[in-house]
């Protein structure tokens, strides 16, 4: 009988052998082709090879000691990202596969994205060459300690000195000092400062400004800034997220960014022709996140599903006296194959939103706006539906692994952490919700009145509506459970159930219930609505965007037919856990509810054979992992043990040459040769 | 107009001015009573004077500075539990309000209970004088790397040495190692070792030997003993949880704890009569693990609500320009008042819980066992289902602050990555379902064969199912709303819904099924059977245990109706929650389930007005909690704005006088001044 350690790597081998298609073929496809794929890979050897990048004792660092790992680790990026004249996209693979949020992260993800949007031609011929070479390390300061996202609340002045031509800026409360500005705390040199905009008494709201905040001669805060690291977080670790406060800080007039409004030197403000065009910067950050909800889940399926394969426990065969992989069970199928699915109609729909976005930005440079109500919608929806399908699957997959998914060494915890943000950021996920259900609403109502109107494909079904007394007697049609897993049959229910919340919602209204009472409602719809919508991209994008030729190869049928067991079991577990929603209008049958639950179990069962395939698929390097439980070679218990040696508790500081920890003498002796005093009970005249 | 800083405490002022009950008197009750919760403050207000308890700068250290900081916890906890004469019970709360894992922690909760209940009269004479007053530093070494709780797989051996009367322990394989062995790394010099007994090549399977890890004289690892710290964690930080490997370690033969089993000199192997009662300390600690939950919740639940009293965002208020005070949204609500609703059930169904396992206790001692398997059912049902809500739940709570609850100073992280280890261990909670459900099953098989027989009162309902044509004809009799208010009509529609799920379990295992592939129907039903039991505590609670005189003061009847609304909200919620499992039978009409979503709304408005009177109930200091946004003040950004004053970035070492970080000159500088090379696009001669 082999070894337990012998036996993972017979395991997992045998799970690659018993695989009905070919990971390496997805691998291509999800890093955008074979091109692209030896690009992004030489990149992560490059990484590999650089010192600075080495991950293997991070888990042990402190938040100082990863901060100054932070810093060599930006200016090596710097350097190889000039030397290898890498693009934009491949210095963006670059950043995530260093999986550490080096502190000068939002130079490039916020503060040069807002100055080329928001600032004027002639200011970014200044500013630019400035900024994208680093001499300007820059931040965008918009949150304040007592104000999120809301615009029109923040409390930092900006206030035009005429006689001077200066904006004083201004932070008049502690509750108006800015916060969670990333890159700010100790890094950055400027800022892209949100503040109310104010001639002459008059508040214009919040506009953006470029205020220096460190001398560019040695660094230090320049006069009236107080800047200072906001302290400790659930993830960002390496991060400088900072605090700053202004006391009446001068800049130029010209200092406002002016593509959108202008302030001239007579102190006479014009206003932006199309006021929703300055806010283009957040729906960008949202549709990566949705990339990024799908990259996580990936890595967190990944770790899981192999050390579930190689992890035996329970049952016994008694042929072999091997206790059965613990991934055969349905328990632990439940909780790590439907992030799976989740994963793979994540990158479908991000697949989706990236071309919308795509096509919006071309559209724009024309003068065409019309995408600019889906974009914004579909990537708020997208954005808050999966970073919360992330965040909780990720954790539950992480549960799912025993005892050792506790520990940091499982790979499945440190940038689980960083990845919690994004539920917050970027507009709260469930504030989200209300502007897809205002949306929503809004089209329902004109579809009533007009019912001829175009409306795009997503949204289509509302037209169901217009004769509702032929809606509510719809019920699915599906007469066995095969025919549950007909597309066009899961399509109509997924329609019907968020056409009824729409309905819904409307009555609540017309009945007088306010906007703000109607939350549940509204996150309710949303949810509804971006289901259907990752589950008509999934199918899409299996049917359609990668379109197999009429005469598909074994290789090709094989892939296909691989990825549509995932695609179905992403289908039932929606399904099967909003099953009430389906179920209160009469639209499904109970018996059709029971159908859903096999089909369900079904769907683990034909996802499972393949589960090791689907994880190698995402194409992980062992070093990103950086997991003792989901290497490629399934060694997990060498691993864990291996990894231990690096613990600095076992090391000369805090452990001697005898193997006696710190403090002995000091703190344990004592009670081992019982000078600490024994236990007596409680005398009457204890003053406690 | 006042600043944020000063509205932050006139609205929560106002939130206890409109309070209609006594918080206080909720406060004693779950404390224990007055006299009690004297005491326990007293230990409380002792241990917020003793400076190494101080916890200001507790969130800014790296493990090893946690390490180093409880060890003189240790000592000091020791000697002031000696001082005092602190009984075991207050010894606990003194542990609990530290608020960290002091590396001893298992020394008092592991190895001294199975010493008490494993070992012999004689053997306890001897050793447990060392053990209660420390001399002997203890650890319960279960877990291998390779294995969790099943006993049976465990890989290191106890082989006796017939000729020199000693047990050899070994660890034959990398994965025999113990691992997660908390108090082991540094700290213990014994252990109780779990080992498969053998004598004479015979495997008599796993039974618990005393093993000196670390000599008494010096602390020095005793030879044949390979230990270490295991490696960083999601929480116990200052915990040494450890690796042990043992290399044929001699112990006498009279080191094996003989209690249950003994084995004489001349190797003759003696088994337990009751082979079960070995395993009471589990339960035992599973019942504390359903109180611990209880208060988790109930502290997450009390920073949400006060910081959702104190932040106002969104709607403004024309009269006052005041933004709305979170927790008036209904979606802030939904996320946190169920919480809250879910803390106070748990609280009532601990107590039920404690008072079953006192009741068991006593009757063991007359040899009396018949309450053993309702309290490993019970105890394993509520700790799988209380621990879930409280992991899943403090986190909900947590990403409602908004940004703020990302920051360590929010007090709802470093609790909870801790409180996350109880979803896994003493039993992982997906496994514990098998138990109830297996035990449910079992009740149904007989009863069905003696529909007369005793059924203890959470299990009557399964009667039922005897004349199961007249059960699919039941329907939940609620024609109204205010009708499905009614405790009977709510508690009946749990009982029918957890019996069907029992009917179609047991359906399922008559078709064939292997017990193996009935996961999810064991999750389902186990849940569905404790969401009743806890349901019915909660009501019992309310109604029966701290029964109001038949004429109640004005301000009992006050405090009564205030938790009858938490009581609402808690059935409305977890109905709402699991409504398919109501709708799937058709026993719930889609009226009635329309009903329960209304009636979770009004649950949660009528909750709201006393949120935070609620979060005041249950009596937690400022200086436990630990929270810049949860204290009882409400000034929670002045507190964020100082908590910031303790972060290392911003000390000495990382930050000079001028304000200038650590590694300005080598990293920061050539990139500023483009020494670092500027950006070119690709050249053809790339190398990568």
């Amino acid at each position: 009988m082999p070894s337990a350690e012998n036996q993972q790597q017979l395991d997992i081998a045998a799970e690659r052998a018993k695989c009905t298609f070919d990971p390496s073929q997805l691998t291509a496809l999800f890093y955008g082709g074979e091109e692209k794929m030896k690009r992004f890979k030489a990149i992560e050897a490059m990484v590999d090879r650089e010192p600075v990048f080495d991950r293997t004792d991070r888990y042990f660092l402190g938040r100082t000691e990863r901060f100054k790992r932070a810093l060599p680790m930006v200016k090596r990026y710097v350097e190889l990202r000039n030397e290898h004249g890498l693009t934009p996209e491949e210095a963006a693979h670059f950043k995530v596969y260093i999986d550490d949020y080096i502190p000068v992260h939002l130079h490039e993800s916020m503060f040069l994205p807002v100055l080329r949007s928001q600032a004027s031609d002639e200011q970014l011929k200044v500013w630019g060459p400035h900024a994208e070479n680093y001499h300007y390390i820059g931040c965008y300061a918009q949150t304040e300690l007592g104000h999120g996202s809301a615009l029109s609340r923040l409390e930092t002045t900006a206030t035009l000195d005429l006689a001077t031509d200066q904006w004083v800026i201004n932070s008049p409360t502690q509750s108006s000092a800015k916060f969670w500005i990333g890159t700010l705390g100790k890094m950055a040199n400027h800022a892209v400062v949100q503040a109310k905009l104010i001639i002459k008494g008059k508040d214009y709201g919040s506009h953006p400004f470029l205020v220096p905040l460190r001398s560019l001669k040695d660094h230090t805060p320049l006069p009236g800034v107080v800047i200072k690291d906001q302290g400790p977080k659930q993830g960002a670790i390496s991060m400088d997220n900072g605090y700053a406060r202004f006391n009446h800080v001068r800049i130029p007039r010209t200092n406002m960014l002016m593509r959108f409004s202008q302030v001239s030197k007579e102190g006479v403000y014009s206003k932006p022709i199309h006021p929703k065009l300055a806010y283009g910067g957040m729906t960008a950050v949202r549709t990566t996140l949705i990339n990024h909800s799908a990259l996580s889940m990936a890595r967190a399926v990944t770790i899981a599903t192999r050390y579930s394969a190689v992890r035996r426990q329970g049952n016994v065969d008694l042929k072999t006296d091997l206790e059965t992989q613990v991934l055969d069970y349905p328990a632990v199928q439940y909780r790590i194959l439907p992030l799976l699915s989740h994963a793979f109609a994540t990158i479908f729909s991000g697949y989706w939103m990236n071309e919308m976005y795509a096509q919006y930005n071309a559209d724009i440079t024309k003068g065409d706006t019309t995408l600019l109500k889906d974009v914004h919608v579909y990537s708020s929806g997208l954005k808050s539906y999966c970073t919360k399908l992330g965040a909780d699957g990720i954790e539950e997959a992480r549960r799912c692994l025993g005892g050792h998914g506790f520990s940091l060494f499982s790979g499945m915890i440190d940038f689980h952490r960083q990845f919690l943000a994004t539920v917050t950021y970027e507009g709260e996920n469930a504030l989200l919700t209300q502007q897809v259900s205002r949306y929503l609403l809004k089209l329902y109502k004109d579809v009533i009145r007009k019912p001829d109107m175009h409306l795009s494909p997503p949204s289509r079904y509302i037209v169901s509506l217009v004769n509702h007394e032929r809606f509510v007697q719809q019920r699915c049609p599906a007469r066995s459970m095969a025919e549950l897993y007909h597309p066009k049959i899961v399509l109509k229910a997924f329609q019907h159930r968020a056409a009824r919340l729409i309905f819904e919602l409307a009555q609540a209204e017309k009945q007088g219930a306010q906007w703000s009472d109607l939350n549940l409602e509204c996150m309710r719809l949303s949810k509804a609505h971006v289901q259907y919508i990752m589950i008509e991209n999934f199918h899409n994008g299996l049917e359609k965007r990668y379109n197999v030729s009429s005469n598909p190869t074994a290789e090709q049928e094989a892939l296909l037919a691989a990825v549509r067991s995932v695609y179905n079991l992403h289908v039932f577990y929606t399904l099967e856990t909003e099953l009430a929603e389906f179920l209160e209008d009469g639209y499904f049958s109970p018996e059709q509810a029971a159908w859903t639950r096999q089909a369900l179990k079904d769907s683990l069962k034909s996802v499972r054979p393949n589960a090791v395939g689907f994880a190698d698929c995402f194409g992980f390097t062992d070093k990103f992992l950086n997991s003792a439980l989901g290497s490629y070679d399934g060694r997990a218990y060498e691993r864990m043990a291996e990894m231990t040696e690096y613990e600095p508790l076992n090391g000369k500081e805090m452990t001697d040459e005898r193997g006696v920890v710190w403090g002995y003498e000091e703190f344990l002796k004592p009670l081992i040769f019982g000078e600490a005093g024994a236990y007596k009970a409680r005398k009457p005249e204890s003053k406690l």
